[in-house]
């Protein structure tokens, strides 16, 4: 609470509040409260929560019409995105400055019209490792290929273009790549296991994988590089600018 | 088959000889017989295809434990990701001589270990492409961001690291990563809808909002600005060169 009320006096002609204490729902229920007990009627108070739905830490507030989820992408100095993530009792000039003051300090938001479980972000992201840890599971292909399919493959397009982009690009546009492929997409797609619960044995395989691959103590120096990596792509998208 | 020939004769002598013809199953069949009636015992006979299974073309070959498919990424020149996809009658020998010829001339090969519908690349495609398509269906986000998602978020991770080692750097190491997150990613991953046939109004939104950002006249300039993005990033990832 003194932390919160910090924050509130420090920030109190500020805009934005960016709330990014630990992922505790209670913490965030209190820090929250206590930002609201300092909040203008134009400040903007924003969590940085990756995991709760705003609606679950914001309804009681006195300004729960200026609160939403921005959740910044790690690490968020060199990876523009932002989601914004309202709840439905956010109004939607607090969704508009907000996304104005993450443009205005070049950050990319993307504005969700609802609250969803995971948000965008995982939502993706677990789609992606769900169908790697079947793939695992099923025997089909080591761990260290899976990741090469992205690292060596998809991933460098990803890092310039959007999966409806690749496929615009892929066929004359993407209404022929509807056309062409949507069949083959359902045709495969229906053959996705079960949403698999990761643990027990794959998880155990996978875990000795990786650790040989990138053992505990070479992970900080691993994430150094990652960081090089993606200051060095993103001065790269840069100088690309999109014609 | 005068094309076949052609080729059998003047691939007699090499190790691989590369099917890469239209994606229609019938000339797949055709087009491997005549290769077939030239190849050695020691010709490894390889197909492109992204889509046909090699059971399905290869089964009545000669040298059928010989044949496999090796499904390049387009554009092939700048990506360096091969899956090498062998059927049930595929030779280890034959797997192993697919793949060190790929290393050689600086691709990276991933081999299944046995084949399946829409081998990895597309199976982990479609998997994102369909998660993208309900959540435009559901109104939840814009076609506009969730390409964004990709290319100003997860993509530009993805073009270094494979889910795994996201995920293994996002924590303290996978097993820490699953202990944390199996939970939320199942919970999350229990509510994707069911798999979505990609046609009707919602195709046709997609398309309208792709073909305002890149229309078909622009389409081609755009293929070439990728393929800058990707030879760069190839450079940039060879200057890179993981510890």
């Amino acid at each position: 609470a003194r932390v919160a009320q910090k924050i509130g006096q420090t920030f109190f002609f500020f805009f934005v509040v960016q709330e990014c204490v630990f992922e505790n729902l209670d913490l965030k229920v209190k820090v929250m409260k206590e930002i609201d007990r300092f909040a203008s009627n134009q400040t903007i108070l924003a969590s940085s929560t990756s995991c709760f739905l705003p609606s679950l830490f914001t309804e009681s507030l006195k300004h729960r019409s200026q609160a939403l989820v921005a959740h910044p992408i790690n690490p968020p100095y060199f990876v523009p995105l932002v989601e914004i993530v309202p709840a439905s009792w956010t109004s939607p000039q607090t969704i508009e400055k907000a996304k104005e003051i993450m443009q205005t300090i070049g950050q990319r938001p993307i504005v969700l019209r609802k609250e969803i479980q995971g948000f965008i972000v995982n939502r993706i992201q677990y789609a992606i490792l769900d169908e790697c840890y079947r793939l695992i599971a099923d025997n089909i292909i080591s761990v260290d290929d899976i990741d090469a399919v992205m690292s060596e493959g998809l991933g460098m397009r990803y890092a310039f273009l959007g999966p409806w982009e690749t496929a615009h690009l892929n066929a004359n546009g993407i209404s022929e790549y509807f056309e062409k492929y949507a069949k083959g997409i359902y045709e495969v797609s229906k053959t996705f296991g079960e949403t698999p619960r990761m643990g027990g044995p794959v998880a155990e395989h996978i875990s000795k994988e990786m650790f040989k691959r990138i053992p505990m103590k070479a992970l900080s120096a691993k994430r150094v590089w990652r960081d090089e990596c993606l200051i060095a792509v993103s001065q790269l998208k840069s100088s690309k600018k999109e014609k």
